[in-house]
Formats: structure tokens, C-alpha cells, sequence
């Protein structure tokens, strides 16, 4: 069978391409072997072409994904470290998927976004897509474990295809932290109890303020039900209206009504709607509105974010949140209550009023959203072999435009952040010390002491304590013959100079009593 | 152009082959972007023949790759927070890679294992293939920023083709966590200290008994020198010594002499070599050895030894390193000294004598590699544009092993594992105190008590408290009416069942002396 398929490559006048493509296989029943291994040759071919290129190799990260340094790392840390608390406060779980799914898995889930997947390359074996979101994932889990009830955090990267925009947090690859509630409960507990998590992480990361915009698919549904926009154009309409953070009202218009051909009246209605912000009292309003109460879906949502927000009030989180009708994502798998929390301007927000009265005023210029999410009845039942729904509400959160923030901050501040927590430096100031360097080290090592030696026989002390100052390394073991003769080591406080002649049997002890 | 490539599917005969293979791009000079529009077009035909399969959709993770549930995460947080102790023990900072890399950053790295790689589709763009490990992304990253002095931790997934063994813990998508020092410095110090850390974290994590094996790439390449191999075989003659822990001596000989046409008179010689072991003696002893003296690359790499061994000693892990000349690790990378760690059978491991002692023993039957790593100075320079060498040392934790491990250990010994920290649960065993139950949890929240309550309006105190059982939450905090009345809240111990009233005002302050 091999024979058949080999090629050769003709020296001076170019490539031959593999003989099958010549003569057998034109005609009747070629197999899916068959044209994988006419792909593998073709790519033989290819990367012989390359070759001949004299390619130059370029020193780099792909596009739209960057390294971690140190520092970053020491930031992402911190903020994994908050937002983890506030997950495990309100008793979460954690899991993990793998990081490419089968391509299939992912396949109708994601809308107009779906070009925007990474598949990997058809090696043999299964098709793989890299995940898009963690969502999706979830969703595919808890179907596969027959899992009815779990409130789980995930904290993962996903992939996405997208033009970059990395000054402004924007990468193709990029974390997603993610908190969901799985089961069948009374409703709008778990959906509060979402918007009460994004409310205490946003908050305790100090990124100033924000608000958190709340709205319902079956709400914007219904509105566009009774403004007149046909059936089929719910979706690519609602995929307009979702711009509307990005750009004003006449552009959204002029979309809806030259590019989709929705008529200009139907628009005006919309655009009337979308233009209201509010509270409880603009879910009451609308529950009388003449034309919307014509539609039951609308109603429905209406009655839900009333609930909501008389949760959202035990919950403390009401100052934060407004009922914004333009809010609408443009995630396919969404069922009910929708939100989105942007961070405000600086100085930009002035406090917003209470959202009981009716004068509520919401003054903030967004400039980004940092978390997103909502409810999914139905995506779990998509890959249930007999259907069976679970319902789903959870929300993401955008750290990569929070990192990006926390940057600029420790720069502007100029802020010293440490890399590494190393207690002590073991240093000398004597040739020949290296193996009692190297011996006492180990003796901090053993009691649990963060402890860092340099790798020079016969480094300066000077160059010790350098080391010391730039990674903020608080205390010095210095060694000599005289300490050692007198089983004692020199401590010395970095910051302050300061030295003291410490017992070998206290030393330990001290470290820890000081650091 | 495309009209010339159309191809047209023939409905009763089968299909027919893009019309370009069967004409004019035979002769002379095809191109890359022709090749590219064939293939394309065969990954149509191969879909459009896969379709026709009437296929069944899968409900799976991608072969050789598994989910993480809650319990599991547990498990991997309790190890991860052991090696990273003992990393940030040592003064390591962390960094992070995207997931990805362009493709000829990977190529010629790897050897014989280059097959495994995973690479991306090509959907215009760079081309990307998954990190195949951590380390060659390292130096990339080093190269790229210029850095010459760093010591970094990583721990990240890597992926590799391999055929998987997923109840012995091999994984396609799988965690690594690497520890290197990357600088110029004095000989054998960090070298020494990777292995310290190796014994650190295979000790703390209570693995049972385990070897680690060193050998050294110069010792290798001068051994095969003297007995006779010819200089273009030492990297494949090294991969088969590389299989001495998986298949007997006798295999291993008929592959290195049928396979790959070794004399049969080298490849005895070999033989006598990798059966020894040893520790600082039999460094010594092979520096007298009248053949293996000739090679001047193998008394460095055998010097080197020693000087290692000295340090072991000083750093107190000589009783489990071992000097062993079979050890040949597969990377293409590696220059100088190369480790790896071992589980040993339960009951088949003595305690080993003393290294010194020239009756060393190592009664270890290996049970499954565990760590590995070592020196690899060129690999850095294979990124510089002007091949500028940062010598690199470092050690790669095999943590899927070791979670397949914990978690036998855990079914074992039927450990009941928390996957959640909540302290208390808020309950009520009478109807309608919803609100109440919810205002109550905001306040634990916000004092940062890890509480939950039931996401139902009236829920039987009975499921209220199974779910503590279950979940292992140790109190319960009980709202009635009286309570409500009187101030207070019936913290109840789960454990005990015993009960006590207490003020709403000393909650908090009771819940965390009590957690």
C-alpha cells in the first residue's frame, strides 16, 4: 500500500506531487486514510518549500499573548488571592477542564463569536478546539458527571482569535474566573448571590468605582417583540443593540436599519427603551408600560428583576447596581437575567442616589467591562443525551483588564513589589566560607526558613548585601572565623544597619521572632 | 485562480479530487499557497466524508486528557502548596508562558520526541504548536528579555501526542512544576541545590521511599567514545540506554546491535558501565579506570560528580542520591550533569548505606519516575541572535504521578476530603425567615466568614443539616422566631449537636474562635 502513495522529489525542476494524485484514486470511493495521508505528504511539501525560504527565525510570544514577569506574577497573585477569598466565603468548590475540548463540543454555542476559535491542527485521532470560555466546559461536565447541584469556581485561561488590543487588557490568550450555580432553586437566590460576589470582589480590589449593569434576555426579547422587530431578527439585532457600550445611538441605528433592514420605526421604539436606567422602580414602571406588558416574556423578567433587587437589598449591594435596558450580550447560551460590571472613569461617578427614588441618576463613564455573566437554563440540556436541563447562573471575571489596572497603579505609585519571600541571606565576608555558608543554610532550610545563599566560592559582602536591598531580603546571617569559633552568627537588619551577634542554637527563633 | 481549483463532488460515484492535482501543477515550481489551497480542500472532502458518517455526538474530554473534580482539586492544592513552599523556600520568583508558542520556537529541541508536539490549525496568522514542556519556553523568555541571572519556578500544563497510561498517571494534557537557575556561577553549586529541593519535596510530601539517580551528559558521550561507538551514534545510542529502567539489559543490547548496528564488542562494554552505581567512590574509581581515563569530556563530567556529591553532603540528601550510569535522559537539550527521581516498590527498599561506604547498595525497585531535570547551558544561546550562552540548571516535578498516588492513598485510607472551607451554615427551621436567613449571611460576609445558606424559601432544617454533614461544615447557625426576638442565633456544632444561644452582636467574634 505505501509504495503506491510515495513521492519523490525531483532535484532541479521542482516537486512532484504524490503519485496517487496522478492515477488510482480519481475515481470511486476514496477513503478518509487515504486523504489524511495525501494531507501528511502535502504538508511534507510544504515544509521543504519553507525550508527553501531561508526563513529567519523570530524571537517572540505569538500574537496577542504575552509572558508573565516576576512582578506580574507577584500582582496576579494578589488579586487570584481576593478573588479566590470571596469564592471560598461563599462555600465554592473548584474544578478543572482540559484546555482543548473536542471541536464538536464547542460547536453552536458561541453565535457570531464561533469564528473566533482556535482549533489545533488535524494530526490524526479527534478533532480539538482550545476552549473558548469556561462556560461551555462547565456545561459539558456537569452533563457527562450527571452532576445536578454545585456551586464551583474555575479559575483558567481561555482562547480567542480576536484583533488585540493589549494596552487595554485585551489578549488571545486570557484568564477567565469563573463562579457558577448549578441546580434548581427558588429563583433569583443564586442569580443575587452572583451580583453580591462581583459587588465584594470589585470592591476589595480597590479598582475605585463601578457599577454593575443588570438586565434580562427575556426582557430584551419582548421589547423587541413589541417594537416590532420580526422573530428571526431577535438575535442579530440584539448583537446591535450590544455595541451600544462602544458606540452612540446613531451608529447602532444606522446598523439595525441600512445593514439588517429593520424598519426605522421599530428602531426608534428600541431606541427609546434602551436609553432607560434604573432600579426596582424602572422594573415597576415598565410592568405598566402600555406596550411592553403586551409581551408575557417580557413580564416574566420584569417580575424576576423586581425579585432580584429585593434580594440585591438584603445582600447590601443595591448602590452598585442599576437595571440598564441597552445591556445585552451577545453569548448565545443566556436565558434570563443578564449582567456586566464597568468600571467607572475616575472622578467621573458621582454617588449614585438611592435606587428607590425615583430621581436615580447613574454617573458613570464606563471605561470597560471587568466582569460579565448571567443565566444558562439551557445549555447543559444541550449535551444531556436525553435533554435534561439544568439550570446555571455564574459570572466571569475580567482579570486581565484588572491586572492591567493593578500595573499602572503599582507604577504610578511606584510601588516596590517583592518577587520572592526570602527571610534571610546567608552571606560572608571572608574567603573560604562557602561549605559553612552552604552548611548553615541547610540548617534554615531544615527549620522551614526561606533562605538564600549566593552561588559565587568567594562573593563580596558587598554584592550580598546589593542582593539583599534589590529583593527586599529584611535580614543578613553573616559568617566569619570569629562567629564561627564562637558558635554565634551576625544578624543584620537590612533596612537599618543594625547588628547583632545571635547564639547558632538561637538563630532560627530570632529569624522567625523577626521576620 | 480559484476557478482553477474548484473541485465538485460526483453524488453516486464517490468524489473527485481538486481538478488542479489531476493538470497543470505537476510540472515546476507549485507553491506554499498552492499547497495550502490543496490541503484545504482535502480537509473539506475529509469532512464532508466524515459527516456522511451519520456521526454520533460524544460526551468525553479529549483522549488522554481528564477532568479535575472537586475532591481531586483538593488533593492538587494540598501537593502544589508542598512544592511551592520549597520553592519559594529556595528564593524562587514564578513566571508564566501563554500555552502556546510559534512553532519553530519549538523545533529542534526535542529529538526523536519532536513527533509529540501538538501544533495549531492554521487559520491564517503565525503558526503555533502547544509548549511541549516548561523549559524550553524558559530560555525563550530569558533570550527574548535579555536575562542573565534568574531563579524562577513554573508550574503550567504541557502537551504531548503520547500514547496515554491514564491509571499510572501519563496524561496528553498534563501539570509540570519547574524549578531553574539560570546564571553563570561557581560549578556545581545550583546544581546541588535542584537536588536538594527534589529531596525536600518528595520527603515532605510522604511519597514513601525514593531514589535520585545523577549521571552526567559528558560521562555518557565519553563512555560511548571509549568503547567504541562512532560519534554520529551517541544521541540514538543514548536513547536506547535511556530505556535501562523500563526493559532488561539483554533488550536493550539486541536494539542498540540488531536495531541499530552497533558492534556487539561496544555495546558489552556499554553494558559493564551502566550497571554500576554508586555514589562519591565510584566517581573516584571510574576517574582511574584505564578506559574510561582516556576521555577527557568523561573525567570533567566525573570531577563534576564529585564536587556535586560534596555539596549533597553538606546539604544533607546524600542518603538518597545515587551515582548512576545508566541514567540517560531522552531530551536533546541537556549538557551536563542529568537527574531523576524514583519511587521505590513499598517494602522493597533497605535503607541504603552510607554513599562512602564502597559496599553501596540501592535496593530500590523503581515504581515510576517522579522528577527529573538537569543542566542544559546551550539551550539559551539556540535563541540569542548572537548565541550569547546563559548556563541553566533545573529540575521538573512529575506531579500527575504523584496526584494519582495522593489519591490512592487518600481511597485507601477512605480520607474524607473537604473540597469547600464554609464555617457556617445559616439555617431555620420554620417557614418564612428566608429574608431573615439572607440578611444574616450578608452580615458573616461582610465580617469574611465563609457561610452558605440554602437557595431555597422554606427548607427542612433536616436538609440544612445534611448538607453540613456532607460537606463537613462544622456549625450551624439557627434562626426562629424567638431568636429573632430575642437577639440571638442558636449556633449549633455539627459534630456534637450541642447548641447554645448567643448574642447577634457576639456571632462573628464566637464563629472564629470556634473555626
Amino acid at each position: 500500500m505505501f509504495g503506491m502513495f510515495v513521492w519523490t522529489r525531483s532535484a532541479m525542476v521542482g516537486f512532484q506531487l504524490p503519485n496517487c494524485l496522478q492515477s488510482q484514486c480519481f475515481f470511486m470511493g476514496i477513503t478518509v486514510a487515504q486523504v489524511d495521508k495525501e494531507i501528511s505528504k502535502l504538508l511534507k511539501l510544504k515544509a521543504q518549500l519553507e525550508d527553501d525560504g531561508k526563513h529567519q527565525f523570530v524571537l517572540k510570544t505569538a500574537k496577542g499573548t504575552r509572558d508573565y514577569n516576576p512582578k506580574q506574577m507577584a500582582i496576579r497573585e494578589r488579586v487570584f488571592n481576593t478573588i479566590i477569598s470571596s469564592f471560598k466565603r461563599h462555600g465554592a468548590e473548584t474544578i478543572d477542564t482540559p484546555v482543548f475540548e473536542l471541536k464538536e463540543t464547542l460547536t453552536g454555542k458561541y453565535g457570531e463569536d464561533s469564528k473566533l476559535i482556535y482549533d489545533l491542527k488535524d494530526q490524526g485521532g479527534e478533532l480539538l478546539s482550545l476552549r473558548y470560555d469556561l462556560t461551555v466546559p462547565f456545561a459539558r461536565y456537569l452533563a457527562m458527571n450527571k452532576i445536578t447541584n454545585i456551586k464551583r469556581y474555575h479559575i483558567a485561561k481561555v482562547y480567542r482569535r480576536d484583533n488585540p488590543a493589549m494596552t487595554r487588557g485585551r489578549y488571545r490568550e486570557f484568564y477567565q474566573c469563573d463562579f457558577d450555580i448549578a441546580g434548581q432553586y427558588d429563583s433569583m437566590v443564586p442569580d443575587a448571590e452572583c451580583l453580591r460576589i462581583v459587588y465584594e470582589i470589585l470592591s476589595e480590589l480597590d479598582l475605585g468605582e463601578f457599577r454593575v449593569k443588570v438586565n434580562d434576555r427575556r426582557i430584551l426579547d419582548g421589547m423587541f417583540a413589541v417594537c416590532g422587530v420580526p422573530d428571526d431578527m431577535f438575535r442579530t439585532i440584539c448583537s446591535t443593540v450590544d455595541k451600544l457600550d462602544k458606540i452612540p445611538w446613531e451608529d447602532v441605528k444606522r446598523e439595525m436599519v441600512n445593514d439588517k433592514g429593520l424598519s426605522e420605526e421599530a428602531a426608534d421604539q428600541i431606541g427609546e427603551y434602551v436609553s432607560m436606567q434604573g432600579g426596582m422602580d424602572l422594573a415597576e414602571r415598565l410592568l405598566q408600560d402600555q406596550k411592553m406588558s403586551r409581551s408575557k416574556q417580557a413580564c416574566a423578567g420584569l417580575s424576576d428583576i423586581k425579585l432580584l433587587f429585593s434580594y440585591l437589598q438584603l445582600f447590601q449591594v443595591t448602590d452598585k447596581v442599576v437595571f440598564d435596558l441597552s445591556l445585552a450580550r451577545g453569548l448565545d447560551y443566556y436565558t434570563g437575567v443578564i449582567y456586566e460590571a464597568v468600571l467607572c472613569q475616575a472622578g467621573a461617578a458621582s454617588s449614585p442616589a438611592d435606587v428607590h427614588n425615583s430621581t436615580f441618576s447613574v454617573e458613570c463613564v464606563s471605561v470597560g467591562s471587568v466582569a460579565g455573566g448571567g443565566r444558562y437554563d439551557g445549555l447543559v440540556g444541550m449535551f444531556d443525551p436525553n435533554g435534561k436541563k439544568v439550570p446555571c447562573v455564574g459570572v466571569s471575571i475580567g482579570i486581565e483588564r484588572i491586572f492591567s489596572f493593578m500595573e499602572q497603579k503599582a507604577e504610578d505609585l511606584a510601588l516596590k513589589i517583592r518577587t520572592t519571600e526570602v527571610q534571610v541571606m546567608v552571606a560572608s565576608a571572608q574567603k573560604n566560607l562557602m561549605e559553612e555558608r552552604l552548611k548553615l543554610v541547610t540548617e534554615l532550610w531544615n527549620a522551614g526558613i526561606k533562605a538564600e545563599v549566593l552561588y559565587k566560592k568567594n562573593p563580596k559582602l558587598l554584592s550580598q548585601l546589593q542582593h539583599c536591598e534589590e529583593s527586599g531580603i529584611p535580614l543578613v546571617a553573616i559568617l566569619g572565623e570569629q562567629e564561627l569559633q564562637d558558635g554565634v552568627v551576625k544578624l543584620r537588619v537590612v533596612a537599618t544597619r543594625e547588628e547583632v551577634d545571635i547564639s547558632r542554637s538561637d538563630l532560627v527563633e530570632e529569624i522567625r521572632r523577626r521576620t
